[in-house]
């Protein structure tokens, strides 16, 4: 694989640092080529601002246009560009981060928000001039998977679990971001009771998290429905026939596929002491 | 009422822009008061890092943690402070932000991220040192309500259109912020179609978001189930007798009281020139 790490937290000497430094030299032993976007070492700039794109004088800000503009005329900024040239180097992103309300901390937010361009990433036709979205786009080819970790038990985040389930909490990236893209959805790494974690019981989880990676150039993804596989209609509703009752993010889905089980580890002694590694 | 009111656009030549000039003043002349953090004019900084926190010298930073004590010793950054004391003042919330990638722009993620903290918005305790979550929390009696514009139709953030449906897409910030905090989350304002919005078309949406506004402090609040009132068993999760058959962030939901019917509106025209303020 060429894979492209998206890491986002701001310790070095935490959970998720010693885990991508695990990850990154279990691949590299396989042969797999890597190579890093640490957002919080190269600053990062998560602003899309005026200052982004070549503007005309006292023209408005349109982000979309602005964004397609630039990219078409090779005027978008130089970090965007360096993050842009790594992405069309990887067929495989690993977006690793410590879940923050519900989703990526807004250094990572702000790295799809300016490095994901209209006319890059999405807003992208075909030769028909129909637009490339959901199992089609910019992005179409590579794959995706999310490394994550979260204090909370596994039960809150299962099927029924107060904070909803995984599956609907990464749905805005699975499937609203990658999949938007043309991008599959490998299944994500979710570190559960992160907080509670400690030095001792650190081993089986790089143990799992080399397994997870290892194992992705064979991984089935997760299984969303293409826009233009017939499911969908014009206004871009699920057909009528189609699982009629069915409403929610999971309608969208076609399940996983077998051996995609989900992790459920989670640290044995809940009350475990909170002097481990930071998440 | 006493609103903040947090702006999230990087044009102030924008529809978004339009639409909080117009609330604003709807509010002022029926004699609410309105405070404003208007993020990009504020130059917020939206990424969590060690500036943040007072730390020990090679001290880890353990981000929930250092929330905390800072919170406690008066040691979080002026910046988050000011936030802080406006949130304080206010008894209601408007978000206001265009939605890219399915959640806020960057700079209000970060704005969440560091002015929530541990201690003021979430990670309290009750008198009995039971956790204050879902329904109770650092922020209660407050209400909040989202206003964002997308460049899609409805019919895509239906139940069953291919985007999710918006309440789905809005379930993070209704009810993994808002309501997880304490807040009441009110009913959003979704302009749909935002791009192919003219000028000519403004008058009906800026008639809509002030009766919108306007009706806030009567307003029946989306309907979620409390964390400590029955229906969740000690693992958090809903109890085998609740609504057995359902998943997904709807299980969660009470639904919507009556009168709080969702808006539909969308230019007429689809083919509608794109010269309009922008998004």
């Amino acid at each position: 694989m060429k894979t492209l790490w998206i890491f986002a937290h701001p310790e070095d000497r935490s959970l998720n640092a010693s885990l991508r430094d695990t990850g990154i030299a279990a691949l590299r032993e396989q042969g797999h080529q890597v190579r890093e976007s640490d957002l919080y070492a190269m600053c990062w700039k998560p602003v899309i601002d005026g200052a982004d794109f070549p503007r005309e004088t006292g023209g408005r800000l349109r982000v979309g246009e602005a964004q397609e503009r630039a990219h078409a005329g090779g005027g978008l900024s130089w970090d965007v560009r360096e993050e842009q040239e790594k992405l069309a180097w990887a067929d495989t992103l690993v977006f690793q981060f410590p879940l923050w309300w519900m989703g990526p901390p807004a250094i990572l937010k702000g790295w799809l928000d300016r490095v994901f361009t209209q006319g890059f990433a999405f807003g992208v036709k075909d030769a028909e001039g129909n637009p490339r979205r959901y199992g089609d786009g910019g992005l179409a080819g590579k794959r995706a998977t999310v490394i994550t970790s979260v204090g909370a038990r596994p039960s809150g985040f299962g099927p029924r679990g107060i904070h909803g389930h995984i599956d609907d909490v990464l749905f805005p990236l699975h499937h609203g971001t990658f999949w938007y893209t043309g991008m599959e959805a490998l299944p994500p790494f979710v570190i559960y009771g992160a907080d509670r974690l400690t030095e001792d019981e650190y081993a089986p989880y790089a143990d799992e998290l080399r397994g997870h990676l290892l194992g992705l150039p064979t991984a089935e993804p997760l299984r969303f429905r293409s826009e233009r596989g017939g499911d969908y209609g014009g206004d871009l509703v699920l057909r009528a026939g189609v699982e009629p009752e069915r409403t929610g993010f999971a309608a969208h889905s076609l399940g996983r596929a077998g051996g995609t089980e989900e992790r459920r580890r989670y640290p044995e002694d809940g009350s475990g002491a909170r002097t481990g590694m930071s998440v």
